[in-house]
């Protein structure tokens, strides 16, 4: 047993909670009053997101980045990301780039060097299982040499998920227990003192039958767990994700940046922000006792 | 019927034939010769591709540049990327983005900001439908308005690409034939004149009996091609996923841009990568004509 960034993360969780906070940047989000400060859309979403870091690190588990958002704002919008990362990763704070790429060995192995070295390094990736085990496999050396994790799509989120993952495959299980069962297997060699694997799953809160599902099947996964809040799931469904309040990572983008717009007078976003992300941990933590309460009654 | 950038391609592919140039452009590929006279990565790497691209135009179909070889050199990377796509839409010369993006809507709208529109504006680009159908649905409106084009993965040329486009769903078919035709289906409000929709499909040639399936299913998706030369697939296979020698553009990277390593003494590198485009092209099409003739006979 080596050691694994996911015991990092599962540590972070035991002592600030689940929530991850996701730094999907829109310029519309940033308010007026500091964009006005920023000749430079960069400095602009940097500081945005510096704010947002410095008001929350210590009530959240780790960050999330959807590169999309930075990749539609041109090379600006990238070096924002890169700029944002190094934040992260120099104030020992855990982030995960959700890129959701996929592809051929070849073409892995470049990604996995984009995404895992150099200007655009993070800690944990998201990938895209779609074209085979084969296109996961060249990002697993740097799980054991470079400390790094991945989280792989097994059953996202969104209402169209069901158009391939929920597939019944014959005389076997849907396609999403398929896949998370070969992703499960594949991270048998990653398992670290926490007893999860730093090749973990991405699975939504938002079905709830297959969430329970995977938590029974997948022993070792770890799972980041979108679709809380702006997309619809509660608190009671993410609980379903979780085993004694860890084991998971619960994402929130808009819900968290754009707290401020909730509030009638507020002084400053990031401190809007951080009592969302106070609120939303404390959501999540009342409602694992419930569930605990309920399962032990 | 509304303008399509299909039937361009189509009209491309009638005129000069099926090759898709891969600029998958790894430093090691460049002549120390050329790489030398350079300070900068971004440069180099730009100047490498204009010689190809300048070398190959006019026997080829068109050009795809795999994003993540760019990603890898970071910011540079991005750059000579952004200054390649640039020099191609500029000469009215077609580019696929292989970026393979796939995201929940609110995230694929800003993929398709990123790669329809802006520094890293292409023609077509490829996407992943591993979360289905609402995450293909938002790049839609860009065929319609911007005159841009989509291949959707499908049946990967990968070894691996079995483990989950093989399985065969309960009732129905193979997951890849599944999502071929949920992609055909919403492709047809964007067929051309040429008979073809401006949303294809990924299809490698590496798996004869899937390719020869699709390409009978599959009426109105114009395909990609991948798995030619360097991973295997052979003028054979390619025929069997074209319709008189149309239908589908079929990409090669590594054997056109390192043709000059199989020659002793070659001049220019772009002369070898030239000779090799015309020796792929007129491969293909004599495997056309012969399968053809053996189908009349």
């Amino acid at each position: 047993m080596s050691n694994q960034i996911i015991d990092k993360l599962y540590e972070k969780v035991e002592k600030n909670g689940v929530v991850c906070v996701g730094l999907d940047t829109d310029i519309s989000y940033i308010p007026q009053e500091l964009l006005s400060k920023f000749v430079n859309i960069e400095d602009a979403i940097f500081e945005y997101n510096r704010r947002i870091i410095d008001a929350t690190y210590d009530v959240v588990a780790c960050f999330k980045l959807q590169i999309a958002y930075y990749e539609a704002l041109g090379m600006s919008g990238l070096r924002a990301y890169s700029k944002t990362l190094k934040y992260l990763r120099d104030r020992d704070l855990l982030v995960i780039a959700d890129i959701k790429r996929g592809d051929i060995a070849a073409t892995a192995k470049m990604y996995a060097k984009a995404h895992f070295t150099g200007e655009f390094e993070s800690d944990f990736i998201t990938l895209n299982p779609y074209m085979g085990m084969d296109s996961i496999e060249p990002y697993l050396p740097y799980l054991e040499k470079h400390n790094k994790g991945i989280f792989a799509l097994v059953k996202t989120s969104n209402s169209g998920s069901g158009d391939i993952q929920d597939c019944i495959i014959e005389g076997k299980d849907e396609v999403y227990e398929h896949v998370g069962s070969m992703i499960e297997n594949l991270g048998k060699d990653y398992i670290g003192a926490s007893g999860y694997s730093s090749l973990g799953v991405v699975v939504g809160c938002t079905h709830r039958e297959q969430a329970k599902k995977l938590r029974k099947s997948l022993a070792s996964s770890y799972f980041l767990i979108p679709g809380y809040g702006a997309q619809g799931g509660k608190a009671e469904d993410v609980a379903l994700s979780l085993r004694s309040g860890n084991g998971g990572v619960v994402n929130s983008s808009r819900k968290i940046l754009l707290a401020y717009k909730e509030e009638e007078n507020f002084i400053n976003f990031e401190d809007s922000s951080r009592k969302e992300a106070i609120r939303m941990r404390d959501d999540i933590k009342r409602a694992v006792l419930e569930l605990e309460a309920k399962n032990e009654g």
